[in-house]
C-alpha cells in the first residue's frame, strides 16, 4: 500500500515529470488544481507521513472540533446565483455562455473531473463542449483543437483538462488558448497582472479563487493575518499565495526546499495547504485556531469505492479537526468550490465580451 | 527636520500618490528602485523609528562588525565584464547596444540618477540617448516619445525614469514601452513569468537582480534559506520576493499591514529591505547572523553634502552592523549594483536582437 501515494518528481529538462508505478498511472493527483509541480530535482518533502493510512496519531484528542467549510454547500449557494445570472442573459439576449473542454487521453481520473464540470455547467445552464482526443494526438493536433474553440464565439471559456499526456508540451498549450478565454487563468500575463498591486487580471485562477471565497464567505479575516501556502505550483501554491497578498496577508510559502515546514506553518493563523500529499499536515503542524484549507486531492486505492479509489487531502483531518478553529473537507471542500469559479469565470468571460452588465 | 522624511501614502483610484510637503518635493525616494508603491490607505509601518536621525541606540555595541557587501566594487568588476562584451560586439558587427531613457520633468533627485545612468553607459560603451520633456508634458507626448524609441533599432533598451509627474498615468506609459526592449522588466508578463516556475522573462528587474548578484556573488546561500523582503512594491518588493523563491529560498514578505514585523524579521536569515522609510530596520529586527540586503534610499536634507542632500536606507547601519553576518551600504550597495543590471539588461537586450553569441 505504501509504495501506491509514494511519488517523486524528475525535471526534465523544462518540464517537470511525474515519475510512477505504472500501476497507479490512470489514477494521480488531482489535475485540475493539485500537483506540485515545482517539485524539482527528486526533492521530496521532509516528512515522514506521507502515507495515506491514517496516521496513529500520537496527538491527545481534545473536545474541541474545528467549524467545518463546506464546500458543497457555498458552491451550490454560488451555482445558483450563477443559473440565475445565464437565465437573465439568456432572457436579454437568448446567449448563454459557453465553456470548451478539451481532453487528450483517457485518464480515469480526468474523465471523472471532466463529466463532473459538465454536470455543472448543465446546472447553471451553461453550454458545453467536449473536444476529445486520443491519447498519442499530436501537438498539433491539440494545438488546433485550442484554436478552434479560440475562434468560436460561441465558446467563452477554454479549459484544458491537465495533465497532457507526457508527449505534449503543456506550456505550449496552455500558451495558446486566447487571453479572452483563459478562464484557468494560467497566462502568464494574468498570472503578472495577478501579482502585481493595481493589476487587473482577466481571470483569477479557479482554485485560488475558490480557497479565498471559501475563508471570506466563511467570515475569516484575511488581512494582517499570517498565511502560509504549502506548495508553489503554478496552478494553485503561486496564485494562491498572490491572491492572499492582495488581501493584505503576510504570506510565507513552505515548498520542498523549506528547512523546516513545521516551524512556519506552526505560526499560521490561515494554512493553506496544495502539496499533494497525502498527511503531510499533521496536528502539530497547525496553530490552534486557525483556519485549514486543504487544496490536497490524492486518490489513493479503495476498492469500496464506486471509481476504484478515494481522494485523501493533504492534512490529517483527524488530528487537525481538533486544532484548527475551521477546516475544509476533503472531498467536499475546496473541490466543487474549484468547478464553481470555473462556472463564475465561464460566466464574466461571455459577459465581458458581450457587453452584458 | 523630522517633517523632512515623514511622508505618507495616499492610494487615489488606482494610484498610489506620494504625499508630502511642497518644501521637499524636488528630493525624494530614489526612482529606479525604491518606493513603496503599495502602502495604500494611509496605512503607515507600525513602527516609531522612522526617522532620518540615527536613533538614540538602546542597542549593545559588540566587538562584531559585520561583511561589507560592496556593491560598488562588485558592480565595478561586472561593468568592466559589460565593457569587454560591448567592445567584442563592436569589433565583429560594427555595433554597440543603445539605451533609452524618457526624463519627464525636472526633479532634482531623478537628474542625479539619470546623470549616474548615462555616465555608466559611457563607461561600457553603451549608447545613451536621452529625451527630456517638460513637467506639464500630455501623456500622448510621453508615450509618442516612447514609441519612437520602441522603433529605433539602435535602441535596444528603454527606461523610462520614475517617478513620473502626478497627472501622468505611469502604468499606461510603462505599459507602452514594448517588451523586447524593457529592460526593467515591469511589464506584466515579464513579472509573470518571473514569479512562474519554467517561466522565462525577457528581463529581470534591475534592482532584484541587483539583491540577488550581491547574495550570490558574496558567496551567501539562499537556497532552503529563510527570507524575508519588506515591501511589496511592483518594482522592487515583488520581483525580488519572487526572485528569492526561484532560488528556492522560503520567502516572506512583509508589509505596512503586518501584525508584527520584527517578529518575522528575526527569522529571516536574509532580509531584504525596500520599504523606503530611514532606519525602519533597528539592530533587534535583525537575526543574528543574517545577511541584510539594505534597498532604501532615502534622501533626507544635508546641506554639507554637495547634492543639497543625503541618502539613508531602511536600515539602522550602526545597530544592524554589530548584528548581521553582512549588510549593504547605503549609498555603495544595492544603488551602484542596479545600475549594473541595467547596463546588462541593455546588453542582453542587443545581443538577442542582433543574435550575437
Amino acid at each position: 500500500m505504501m509504495g501506491f501515494v509514494r511519488v517523486r518528481w524528475q525535471n526534465c529538462g523544462r518540464k517537470i515529470r511525474f515519475v510512477q508505478t505504472r500501476l497507479y498511472q490512470n489514477i494521480l493527483t488531482s489535475p485540475s488544481s493539485l500537483v506540485s509541480l515545482d517539485l524539482p530535482h527528486d526533492h521530496t518533502w521532509p516528512c515522514n507521513s506521507s502515507s495515506h493510512e491514517t496516521p496513529h496519531s500520537n496527538h491527545i484528542p481534545t473536545l474541541h472540533t474545528a467549524k467545518l467549510l463546506d464546500g458543497n454547500s457555498i458552491s451550490t449557494e454560488i451555482k445558483s446565483k450563477i443559473a440565475a445570472e445565464v437565465a437573465r442573459m439568456k432572457k436579454c439576449l437568448g446567449i448563454v455562455p459557453g465553456l470548451g473542454v478539451i481532453m487528450v487521453g483517457e485518464r480515469r481520473d480526468s474523465q471523472i473531473y471532466v463529466r463532473n464540470k459538465i454536470l455543472a455547467c448543465d446546472q447553471v445552464g451553461i453550454n458545453s463542449f467536449v473536444t476529445q482526443l486520443p491519447t498519442h494526438s499530436a501537438q498539433s493536433h491539440v494545438s488546433k483543437a485550442v484554436i478552434k474553440f479560440n475562434k468560436d464565439p460561441s465558446i467563452h471559456g477554454i479549459l484544458v483538462q491537465l495533465p497532457l499526456p507526457q508527449h505534449l508540451d503543456e506550456e505550449q498549450v496552455l500558451g495558446s488558448v486566447c487571453l479572452e478565454k483563459d478562464v484557468d487563468g494560467f497566462n502568464p500575463l494574468n498570472i503578472g497582472n495577478l501579482a502585481m498591486t493595481g493589476g487587473e487580471p482577466l481571470f483569477t485562477p479557479c482554485t485560488p479563487k475558490a480557497c479565498i471565497e471559501l475563508l471570506t464567505r466563511s467570515g475569516v479575516e484575511i488581512m494582517g493575518k499570517n498565511a502560509v501556502v504549502i506548495g508553489r505550483s503554478n496552478i494553485v501554491g503561486l496564485p494562491t499565495s498572490l491572491l492572499l497578498q492582495r488581501h493584505h496577508a503576510t504570506v510565507t510559502i513552505v515548498h520542498a526546499f523549506t528547512e523546516n515546514p513545521q516551524r512556519v506553518t506552526c505560526d499560521a493563523d490561515i494554512l493553506v495547504s496544495a502539496a499533494g500529499v497525502p498527511n503531510l499536515v499533521r496536528g502539530n503542524w497547525i496553530k490552534p485556531g486557525a483556519t485549514v484549507i486543504d487544496v490536497g486531492t490524492s486518490p489513493v486505492e479503495d476498492l469500496s469505492c464506486e471509481d476504484g479509489y478515494r481522494l485523501m487531502g493533504d492534512v490529517c483531518y483527524e488530528e487537525a479537526v481538533s486544532v484548527a478553529a475551521a477546516i475544509t473537507p476533503v472531498p467536499g471542500g475546496v473541490g466543487p468550490m474549484t468547478v464553481a469559479m470555473l462556472l463564475l469565470n465561464t460566466l464574466h468571460s461571455a459577459k465581458r465580451v458581450l457587453n452584458f452588465i
